[in-house]
């Protein structure tokens, strides 16, 4: 199956606009059975998924080694795998413990809710910002990143207006920082429909659903967006741009609401 | 609450090693506890940690709205949010569905078993293996990474021992690939032991955790560690490298059974 997916997007390069193919890699569901039961649903790259499905067992301590499977079947069609398991004891053991654990906040049934979201959410009306204005903030964006530069070791979050950041934070885990702007912004009950997320970080259909929950209209980031993303800002009308970087940038959706 | 941490590391340039004092951003385990209940361990930044509890509980749909919360406390010494509601519809809800999601490997009893890990997987015999292997193993590496250098969005993770890489597999989460790669040892029944584990990616206690289940001695990484992974590393001689790039490389534990 194909790891990629081709978008016509536009890219902006200074004072140059054009729209061209751009790759973005494929960010694939894939739902992992273990003797009827649905265990979890992975958003991974369509390839190897055996390995990953027997991997992610043996890593989350369902089985204590292959021998445990008595057998596997892969749906690539369907995004997936159904296992049969000989040693029960560990797996059941697994299914009574709920502590959950993450440096990503992606958790629960959020991609199940993303078809609701695809109808309740879309934008009507278009954000009034301009690309030079995004890049205005991106540039501030990358200078308040302390944290990063001290460590090289995180993800930076912010919710800006057209003029300004207005949250800045960071952490460890990219689904951390968004919920702590995003958090902020619910304590203080700030209106977010005329708001911007700027991110550092890769820009997953998960990081997305997070963002339109709460009513962003736009989402800015300084490395790739995944193929889910793309295809759900497209649908909802939402501007996605990645790999905001000096005069260069991608919008990958909603071109035309932006000011030029 | 300081969000980085002081290691004295061995930094190879070249010929030159020495051992200086280097920044690491912090892995700090927190827990949310609603009306009672343990939700969820996130390993996050400990700061914004008010803004991060409420930020979680609305994007995974566990509150419509900050009004859903009658108290919330927070426990910085322990780690611990200690949260009211005064709407517990949709928690209630929440609780009893059971899928999980994430584009992270990483869910589970993981980090509960770290303290089990500490007692059964420390590494007794050190690993035969080069710094100057070190280096040309990651410059194949770095080489293998097709997908990422399409899209920008992958992550890659490798198996390999002194000279060539085993196994390569490439994912849109850090914990896939990982999971990639390990799974097929499993399937193909390799021993571990006298293996590296190269990656793309930050090497979070989570992601250390994983290849020290499979008997993992070495990672060796292109970006930063933890600090919850520098401290198992050590505890357990496992050689934790990271920032290897070109002449340049940031050993964090274990330095003395690596030839130079």
């Amino acid at each position: 199956m194909e790891q990629i997916k081709k978008y016509d997007i536009l890219r902006i390069d200074g004072e140059n606009k054009n729209i061209v193919e751009d790759i973005v890699v494929l960010e694939y569901p894939f739902t992992i059975f273990v003797d009827g039961k649905e265990v979890i649903t992975l958003l991974c790259s369509p390839k190897s998924l055996k390995y990953l499905s027997v991997g992610f067992l043996y890593s989350e301590g369902f089985i204590e080694g292959y021998s445990a499977i008595e057998d596997i079947q892969i749906d690539e069609e369907k995004g997936r795998a159904y296992i049969r398991l000989n040693a029960k004891e560990l797996f059941n053991k697994k299914l009574q413990d709920k502590r959950t654990i993450a440096s990503s906040g992606a958790k629960g049934t959020m991609f199940y809710d993303m078809l609701d979201l695809l109808k309740s959410k879309k934008v009507e009306d278009s954000l009034d910002i301009s690309v030079y204005e995004i890049k205005k903030l991106m540039e501030t964006f990358n200078k308040n990143s302390d944290l990063f530069y001290k460590t090289g070791g995180v993800h930076a979050c912010a919710i800006c207006d057209n003029s300004s950041i207005i949250y800045f934070e960071e952490d460890i885990g990219r689904h951390n920082a968004l919920d702590k702007v995003l958090g902020r912004a619910l304590v203080e009950n700030i209106n977010l429909g005329d708001k911007m997320v700027l991110a550092s970080g890769r820009i997953s259909s998960e990081m997305l659903i997070k963002a339109i929950k709460r009513g962003i209209k736009a989402v800015v980031s300084r490395s790739a967006p995944t193929s889910l993303a793309v295809h759900m800002a497209r649908e909802l009308n939402i501007v996605l741009i990645g790999f905001v970087r000096g005069e260069k940038m991608n919008i990958y959706s909603n071109f035309s609401s932006l000011k030029f």
